[in-house]
């Protein structure tokens, strides 16, 4: 830093934008998102009223879904992983990344999930749905199938909302039992889970020998 | 019916109200909740709008969370099952139920489920979790395990989200495959997920060991 620097230095809209998002972010994992005011977020990130409302002029409801945009970008960020190595180790990988992102956002997790009583969640709830669609088709894309069928992707949509459940049970069992073998358990289920589908069909019979020797 | 009983019999309060949510919940088959107004229950019950509106002088939230906790009554009579014969016949027979229930309402249940752009969702969401919490109550119970661990717990209510995606999933893929065929997938899946969790829990693994008794 030479001298000259000035010592608060003035932040981009993109940061700005960003740190007022995470102050949000924090308050949504201690309380509903319908209880916190954009005068609440000044606060936390210490900022100016005005200057939140400049931010987020159609407010808490902007607030909000700007707040599960982010959000929901940063899961996708988790999704993302090299095209290398043992499937399920793959996948347990993006499940850490998965399971660090709940851990970390706690309560602001399940609250953003569920919505609170915000108004227009049809828009929010196709945020939501964006994510677990990027979700399948990570998974379908790692899979390397062509084509999958109706069987192999519900299986996978299924499980996609079980690990999302999974999470919120797991929010709401006070982190129990411990994130690892919370991520193993998820891993163990979706070979179960395709087990059972390739029982009813040859595509995912196929995907499932393929894993037994991928190993 | 006696020559001197009018053709036109006034109906009690309940079947009235009965009758105006029936026809809510037809209408929310085929729209989104947000699009259906008091007057379009009018015109779909073929009663005056006065008198919609005095049943329900809360509007559209109130008709919308009255159509709710009238389908999540429907939904936990589903679950009312005996307790004698295998278990894995009953939970077939219930989701037998369940599913024809979803069938039924098809477009419906999704929209009451996912809720729609309606305020409250807050209270709406209770509703639905207290579906949910019943299904897991029932299953635990016919079980019949003592003091459920929090591993067998989870498996259960997991399972019941993987359920309720698959009804989702299911009405968005054009009600493929057919709806004995999902039954028996889904009651599959649940043996599958106790299986693995009896790997890593003594409580699931006796009960699993029980269930295989069981046919």
């Amino acid at each position: 830093m030479t001298p000259s620097a000035p010592a608060y230095r003035r932040l981009s809209v993109e940061e700005r934008r960003s740190q007022l998002l995470e102050a949000a972010l924090t308050l949504f994992a201690h309380r509903a998102p319908e209880d916190i005011s954009l005068d609440d977020v000044a606060e936390a990130a210490g900022v100016s009223r005005p200057l939140v409302y400049r931010y987020f002029p159609g407010g808490k409801q902007q607030l909000y879904e700007a707040a599960l945009r982010s959000a929901a970008d940063e899961l996708e960020q988790c999704f993302d992983e090299p095209r290398e190595g043992p499937l399920l180790i793959r996948l347990s990988r993006a499940l850490d990344r998965y399971l660090a992102f709940v851990d970390e956002h706690d309560a602001g997790f399940s609250a953003l999930l569920q919505g609170g009583s915000v108004v227009e969640t049809s828009r929010t709830t196709a945020i939501v749905d964006g994510v677990r669609r990027a979700a399948a088709e990570h998974i379908l894309s790692h899979l390397a199938v062509t084509g999958p069928g109706l069987r192999l992707r519900m299986t996978v949509r299924i499980w996609i909302t079980a690990v999302e459940a999974a999470s919120l049970i797991w929010l709401d069992e006070g982190k129990q039992p411990p994130v690892e073998e919370l991520r193993d358990w998820l891993v163990e289920q979706f070979v179960a889970v395709l087990s059972v589908t390739a029982n009813r069909d040859q595509q995912t019979a196929a995907l499932v020998t393929a894993l037994a020797a991928d190993g």
